[in-house]
């Protein structure tokens, strides 16, 4: 036996024994998913620039497709056009703001991907673990296409097709299909596919459950099959596109970028599309015909198409907009999929908040008006009503409110600050602020960055294996 | 001022402290004759395969353009679109055979390029110094465009453009332009340019100078210029039709291969083209109306265009052969210029030896006889006389020989029976024998390479260095 072939039964039975207790087993879901000869057929790429941190170590792995950033270390795992961005990581000296404690960080940290199968999926942002502040480690895990880990170490985990776990440490859990898990600290669960839960302990807690047959209308995997759906076959469709950018070494650029604002050569642009400033548009973006005003971003995985963004606005991991309007300022959570049609277009107000994987997929005329909160699933008017709340009306809540298949309990203006808080941070760092001169972010950075590319062995016993690979500056 | 400006200016300085006893100044070369801004233009690229050792190590360089395979380790070095060959080093066990002396190596040999600037230099084979059998070192070395530098350490050297320096170890030595040197061991020597040496202390010595004239129009470097003559332009000529194979990822391969055979990816091919069994065409070799027969092999910075080699043809690194007919066996060596016309071709009979730095340049018909050795200028039918001679002959010569410009001393059976020793192993490492089980050689090793890019930081102060890189296997 091959070893690629070793190691992936490996990576399988260490996931498994991690999941003995929900009595999970991966197996059915992941054999034969990427055939051993997908692993040997791309190259792996990784970013090398003044403006972000440099320590990339491989070794005993397979990275086909996959792209690196910062510092990230691979080892004994399998990653499949997968994006470990290791450039938002913590650095030495730092302090580390958890409750009343005040941690000081004592050495740079790094994304530690090991005994993994990680395929099409996001790594991205610091660890927000107060108990491994160094160490952002995805360990014993196997996450499926288009799932984003996002500042969340992960330790004996299986992630299903665009789950996300974002700012959360988890061990020996199951994050079912298309659900959205922001809790802090987790073990031993199984989340049912389509949760959105979004907590603080003793803040908030906020709640939604997608009816099951609706969503696997949109998203479905089941044990033996590719993943299927009305968003998979979306994605699948535009998968041709990226082609040639991965083909050519030197890509010209099609449309004009201000100075202050970045498109990745990965990404791929169609039509008539304009880049403001301050504008970010991450690898594997895709843009068809959008306008994209001063400091809105389009992030990895995401799709804009026939559709405009004021400015401000930001496209989380994984969005999709298409045919749509947003005011600015208007946020779009992870894997959200927001579609309105060429006749009935879709509106949305500014400062409003789309929350992460959420499913807006309207055939007659929407509007979501300024300031609102959406989530879940949302195909027309009647479905806006239940699945939406002005966030002035959130902020008053201080028990708990109960909304269609959405539940929220505790302190709604903490929920709101959280999340406004946060955007504003993602927008900061995206470099949606940057005034010529302070305030840099990923767009002014990300202009300067030169990729390498890095391939298996093409044959023999370690086919498919890449050699070790150490960068630093 | 920049670091990799520092860096060149260091290198300079080294070199010149070495050859000072020369009073020997390389600053007017090689100032400003590669702008910074092509050193951070162009990707670096090393070879992964199974057949091939494996161990780089880079360390605060530029390797703009530059090839690697094997185990070779640079740092503190510019190397300009050079290639690096550690595929034929010594290995760790093996006894090395010295005279009388069987001396074990301990060590897998390393190519280890330190403070020194290569342009467009080949290096490559093992180190031939009994001295240092597990370091093939290059330092404080300067070479110019086409250098080979092959199983020869170096130390506080300048090569001008298109020298050799083949299985010799020197120190604080210039090698004038067009200069071949195979001499075992030399120190503070100033080779002029056109000197074509071989010697093997005790047994015979081969002595030929370029008229110098005749030879400026060909070759021709001086101070404060880039390099001149009918060789150079020739080259240049043909420059352009390299960048599609840089510019793409994955190359379609237009002429068939036999499945013994291979045709680098980074070479060349036009016209009606012919591979044979066990033939090799190396990286940047390029091939024009090219039949190559069994066993044939084109190396490195070769040109063969409408020409025809009968099989276990060799063709040195940085030969070109234009309009000419070659039987079988035909040695042509390193960087001869070797070119008849279309209507009054070249015709070179089997077992013949073109000596390295041979410039054979008809405009009437010529035809070289079998079984002779030619060498230097030759022009015409008058020319071929004073620098040729049948091997049988040169065979019998136990004293010394005068012919033209071309002196030698001592066992010439023993100088033939070095060189068919030679070219028979050159053949054997080539591939030319490979039976179909049995005899592999780099026809065969080379068809499993895969490719990877390295490129250096695009802004900063460090633009234009590579980060620190180490692969392994």
């Amino acid at each position: 036996m091959r070893e690629i072939e070793k190691l992936f039964d490996r990576i399988v039975q260490r996931v498994n024994i991690n999941l003995r207790e929900l009595e999970y087993d991966v197996n059915p879901y992941v054999q034969d998913l990427i055939p051993f000869n997908q692993m040997v057929k791309f190259y792996g790429f990784y970013g090398i620039s003044p403006h972000h941190p440099l320590n990339f170590k491989f070794r005993h792995s397979n990275l086909a497709g996959s792209y690196f950033l910062g510092r990230c270390r691979v080892s004994n795992s399998l990653l499949y056009k997968s994006d470990i961005r290791g450039d938002e990581l913590k650095k030495k000296g730092d302090l580390f703001q958890f409750n009343d404690y005040e941690i000081p960080v004592v050495d740079n940290e790094e994304i530690h991907v090991e005994d993994s199968f990680l395929i099409k999926t996001l790594v991205h942002n610091f660890s927000h673990d107060p108990e491994s502040l160094e160490r952002f480690f995805i360990k014993d895990t196997i996450s499926m296409n288009y799932a984003n880990i996002h500042g969340a170490p992960c330790d004996g985990c299986f992630l299903g097709v665009f789950a996300t776990v974002d700012l959360t440490t988890m061990r020996d859990c199951v994050i079912g299909n298309f659900s959205y898990v922001q809790a802090g600290e987790i073990s031993h669960l199984n989340i049912p596919p389509g949760t959105v839960w979004v907590r603080n302990p003793g803040e908030f807690n906020f709640y939604y459950q997608f009816p099951e047959p609706r969503l696997n209308d949109y998203v479905y995997f089941g044990a033996g099959l590719p993943p299927q759906g009305k968003i998979i076959d979306f994605v699948e469709d535009r998968k041709e596109a990226f082609q040639r950018v991965f083909d050519v070494v030197n890509i010209e650029q099609t449309i004009p970028v201000p100075s202050s604002a970045s498109l990745d050569r990965y990404s791929v642009t169609r039509g008539l599309t304009t880049i403001g400033d301050n504008v970010l548009v991450a690898q594997r973006a895709y843009l068809q015909n959008a306008w994209l005003g001063k400091g809105a971003n389009v992030q990895e995985n995401c799709f804009i198409i026939n559709s405009r963004l004021e400015g401000n606005d930001v496209t989380a991991h994984g969005a999709k907009i298409i045919e749509a309007d947003l005011g600015v300022m208007v946020f779009v959570g992870f894997n959200s999929f927001v579609r309105g049609r060429p006749e009935n277009r879709l509106t949305i107000g500014e400062n409003s908040i789309v929350m992460p994987h959420t499913i807006i997929d309207i055939t007659e005329q929407l509007t979501i008006p300024p300031n609102h909160l959406v989530w879940g699933l949302i195909e027309n008017e009647e479905d806006l009503e239940t699945n939406s709340i002005a966030i002035e009306e959130l902020s008053k809540v201080d028990t708990r409110l109960a909304m269609g298949n959405m539940f929220f309990e505790g302190n709604g203006a903490a929920f709101v600050e959280a999340f406004q808080h946060r955007i504003l941070h993602i927008l900061e760092a995206n470099g949606a602020f940057f005034n010529g001169a302070e305030k840099k972010g990923h767009a002014q950075k990300n202009q300067y960055i030169s990729f390498n590319t890095i391939q298996p062995y093409p044959e023999g016993a370690k086919k498919g294996i890449f050699p070790t690979i150490v960068i630093q500056p």
